[in-house]
């Protein structure tokens, strides 16, 4: 698949030792040529992180000019000291792109309640800020330097084209895996375009977008300290804002290439064998639908039922009926891989062993659960939960 | 330990073929020579079973003379002819034991969506009326007819000397160990007491004592469609209700009593290797606290951490984040078995080697939080979640 990378931006990303590999990137650098509208969603945890503390008081905004972004070590839990480290980052990046400070953002991802090591870090971002490309081959470095348990770089880029004939470019870079010992904070995602947006406007389109992506995946349900996604926008492929007309368009594809994004995360989970895709149809509004896919998509019972390839259609009933939300049952009905397993609040009949197959030879299972209570509806994306997992989470002293 | 029979009721467990291992226990009764007032604690799962649905329009009350209960099979998602199955389930007790129907409740645990086989419980019924005995034999058989996973019966009893001189006795039975392959349905419990207690100031007491007990222990954190528990008092020992005097010491016992017999169920947990105490201190209200060690002892990360004896601090404040609690993480302090490893926001200087050795070995890890925010508390039980937890949950198709 083609990259498309937006007009005046650049990348670069550099090993500047956080990880103990030698030669693997660890400090990932984009900058804007031009002063780009900056927008962000951040994580719901209480307990955030200093570069999230930091990004949150600055967007949405304009005059961006450049991210700086590591791994290995969150910057979470590390009170007064890590929010200067984080604004010291930040300013250090926003200096070597462009001369001044304040027109940087920063993220973090790795071991929490760990103090940035800043002469590693400084030293980094002067050799990222030399090694800046507008490539193919820098923008996936960039990917590869925000990775942590990710077993693969997350990217998608995707065009539209404007009722000007003017084509403009949206990509996005995302990392996340779960969290895995010691203790790692966790999803990180930029999205750049060279289309041109208001700041408020741009806050609203991510926000939106993020609500039916970012916000619909799940690994084990725990939402991390670290949660960052940004979006800049800098008008370098344009002449002026979106039009009217074009809107939707562009909304659509931000849309779709947030979904996509997003989905790499728990497809890349830790010990993972299946994705479950749970569609919730039904439901008298959108967030009763998202708070029952939730449920069910964290709850233990269901996820190790389909690590085992079981069919066990009462642990996903018996979960939505604890979601706290009021619906009838006697109007609930279960589709597993479009196999009717309970319908209007009765069991059906059916062959365990070729549903158990369908669920066996498929990496996706696909839940659907219709509510007789209205006309919203939701997708939500989830892994089941394997004994590797387990390990992985759990293997600390070896 | 000596088990104590409160006076004027009788036990007994039949196997009535509803499992499969020929002799096993499956089919409990329990009468009370009069009439009894009863109260009780159900599921707050929407979607819940016949049984719930049924005890739970008959309490609290007077006139009950008994309780029959069946393993195995949990009546839950069987819609109209589940309902009627319970009612007759029901009555045939109250008609076997007191010769007339209505004055019996009912309680089924065991596979989803499954229907109950009426003519095993009606012949098994017969058999365990036959059986009625007020020994400690016949009170243990009725723990085991219960058990599902159970690896041990599971009961308590305790007595109180009242100001007149009076002995009562509180005994309690349940039964759990989380649910599992192919779906089983909870937790159940019954307390009897031969004091006397008005209908309404029963279904308090019971309320009030299964606040701090058994709502607040979890494995997995799947509140199933069946968890009852249900509380008998004939005043066969006293001769009269309990004095303005007595009341608090025999609300205490109560309370004991609950939360020993509900914390032997993360005791029994399935593949648990590690009991985790959960102390949240200084919260705004007990509500909040409970909100806080709830999240915590459901977080998948933090069960993984616990079953691999890492002292992974980060996952917990991370987990408490999240809870939807407002606090100052600046108040924050956690430890782990007494060692401090995170105080007043800021991570703390520990040795990793030693507090992995406190969890390696001892069966039971505890943490203390304390939030700057009240006075209020509340103690907690989970499980750590190892590999052979995931196993025994998904292992289906062996």
């Amino acid at each position: 698949m083609s990259i498309y990378i937006p007009k005046g931006y650049r990348f670069s990303a550099v090993h500047a030792g956080l990880k103990s590999d030698l030669g693997s990137f660890d400090l990932s650098l984009l900058s804007s040529d031009i002063p780009a509208v900056a927008a962000g969603v951040f994580t719901q945890n209480l307990v955030c992180g200093a570069p999230v503390q930091y990004d949150r008081r600055r967007v949405p905004s304009s005059g961006v000019r450049c991210v700086v972004a590591n791994s290995r070590v969150a910057n979470a839990c590390t009170g007064e000291r890590g929010l200067s480290d984080a604004e010291a980052m930040a300013d250090l990046a926003s200096a070597a792109v462009c001369g001044e400070a304040g027109k940087g953002l920063v993220m973090s991802t790795g071991v929490i309640g760990v103090y940035l090591p800043m002469d590693k870090i400084r030293n980094g971002i002067t050799e990222a800020t030399k090694q800046l490309a507008a490539t193919e081959d820098a923008f996936t470095k960039f990917a590869k330097g925000i990775m942590t348990t990710d077993t693969f770089e997350k990217y998608v880029t995707k065009q539209v084209k404007l009722g000007t004939g003017e084509v403009v470019t949206i990509a996005g870079v995302c990392k996340g895996a779960a969290m895995i010992a010691p203790n790692l904070a966790t999803m990180l995602a930029v999205i750049l375009t060279d289309a041109a947006i208001g700041a408020e406007a741009a806050q609203g389109l991510l926000s939106e977008a993020a609500e039916f992506s970012f916000n619909c995946i799940s690994v084990e349900g725990h939402v991390s300290t670290s949660d960052t996604l940004l979006l800049l926008s800098n008008g370098a492929a344009v002449s002026g804002e979106l039009a009217r007309d074009d809107w939707a368009r562009f909304k659509e594809c931000l849309g779709d290439l947030c979904v996509e994004l997003a989905v790499k995360i728990p497809m890349d989970g830790e010990g993972v064998s299946h994705l479950i895709v749970i569609e919730v149809e039904g439901c008298a509004d959108v967030a009763s639908a998202k708070i029952i896919a939730n449920k069910i998509a964290n709850d233990v019972l269901v996820k190790t039922a389909i690590a085992g390839a079981d069919p066990n259609w009462g642990r996903v009933i018996s979960a939505v009926g604890t979601a706290g939300v009021n619906f009838n049952p006697k109007n609930l009905s279960f589709k597993l891989n479009e196999y009717e397993l309970f319908k209007n609040g009765e069991p059906q009949n059916f062959n365990k062993n070729i549903v158990a197959d369908s669920i066996k030879n498929n990496r996706e299972t696909i839940f659907n659960l219709t509510f007789g209570e209205g006309d919203a509806k939701i997708k939500f994306w989830t892994t089941d939960l394997t004994t590797e997992y387990v390990r992985l989470n759990s293997d600390y002293t070896t």
